[in-house]
């Protein structure tokens, strides 16, 4: 059955994102000290049987968290090995030697906790909701296991959202880059769009500063 | 009145300017010789009203061209004097020396022609179609005259797809960085892509060697 929705209702997506990133940000500011910039540097959609290629090849940490709350679905991030020993050497004030010792990785944990909540109520905001989480638990593998983690209960004919971001650290030539995917119910997703009026996220955006949509 | 799509059908969006790309890639090789890749590094949606602040400050060359067949609407192109200048170097193989003389603005309008044909027919073409389309005028100026120039037939509820990609020139270090706004129609948009299907595309796909969707 097709889940219709207002094509020009699109723009609401990209803003989003935007207000996903922004609160990213303050969530760094706020809860590390960290002080960034968040770019999206790529926005796409993709069908879920096409994510293993999408993060593509080698192993990287990631964490997923089912959304219990509509637009339910999931919500995965995963980052490679170099942007892993970035986080922990910031984190930490430790270089990384081969592999991440407990303490970088309880910072990488601590890292993914602000990046999901962060990213996850800024949307929630956005919508007008909440949307209540539990904690992502982190995990290491290649495509095939992170795909066997987070999709088994993801309808095949969803949509998933892939966003190419990375943080921009204001203190040190240092970026993360991270891969996050947003596979929503398509339904629920849909409704929550339907619902949410153009001229209300301009309000939120003159409240909050932000702007532009890219 | 709302114009419907069904959500999933997004990921063709994405596949649309991938086959667009490529086949920018193939017009420069056989056109003009010059290989390169083309990279898509972001898309948006935005509305027609906020065009003029994604094209930024400062002054642009241009081309726009109307759509007389669906998906009707208009391209319109954009990229600042720096890339005026690689543009023109590379094409006449003299340097740029303040102003652009004639024949290289006349490179630079070969180069637009080029670039527009080959992404209008390659969206044509996995759209099963063709888009018979006027020769693009080149020209230069700010946002507000590119927006008057472009957008004066543009119904305010349209939907503008955004992209910024770069050309990426093989033989050297150089690249050009383009600004792209499609705005089709959106109930001729949504009707071309309702009649698409997820599976003409993987053929097409599989024939002309095109993987990925980012």
């Amino acid at each position: 059955m097709p889940i219709l929705i207002d094509i020009r209702k699109l723009t609401i997506i990209g803003k989003l994102i935007q207000h996903g990133a922004k609160n990213v940000a303050d969530a760094l500011s706020t809860m590390a000290d960290i002080k960034a910039d968040i770019r999206i540097k790529t926005l796409s959609f993709v069908e879920p049987s096409d994510i293993p290629r999408e993060i593509g090849d080698g192993t990287f940490h990631h964490v997923n968290i089912r959304l219990i709350e509509p637009p339910y679905g999931v919500f995965l991030m995963a980052f490679g090995d170099r942007t892993g020993e970035e986080i922990a050497r910031h984190m930490t004030g430790q270089d990384v030697d081969g592999e991440l010792n407990q303490l970088q990785k309880s910072a990488l944990q601590e890292m993914c906790n602000i990046l999901t909540s962060g990213f996850i109520d800024g949307i929630a905001n956005t919508l007008g909701t909440t949307i209540n989480m539990e904690t992502p638990e982190l995990a290491y593998g290649d495509a095939h296991s992170i795909a066997a983690d987070t999709l088994s209960h993801i309808h095949d004919d969803s949509l998933s959202i892939v966003l190419d971001s990375v943080v921009d650290l204001h203190d040190e030539e240092t970026e993360f880059q991270l891969r996050i995917f947003l596979i929503p119910d398509p339904g629920a997703f849909v409704n929550m769009l339907d619902k949410l009026d153009i001229e209300e996220i301009r309000e939120i955006e003159s409240v909050s500063g932000i702007h532009g949509a890219d």
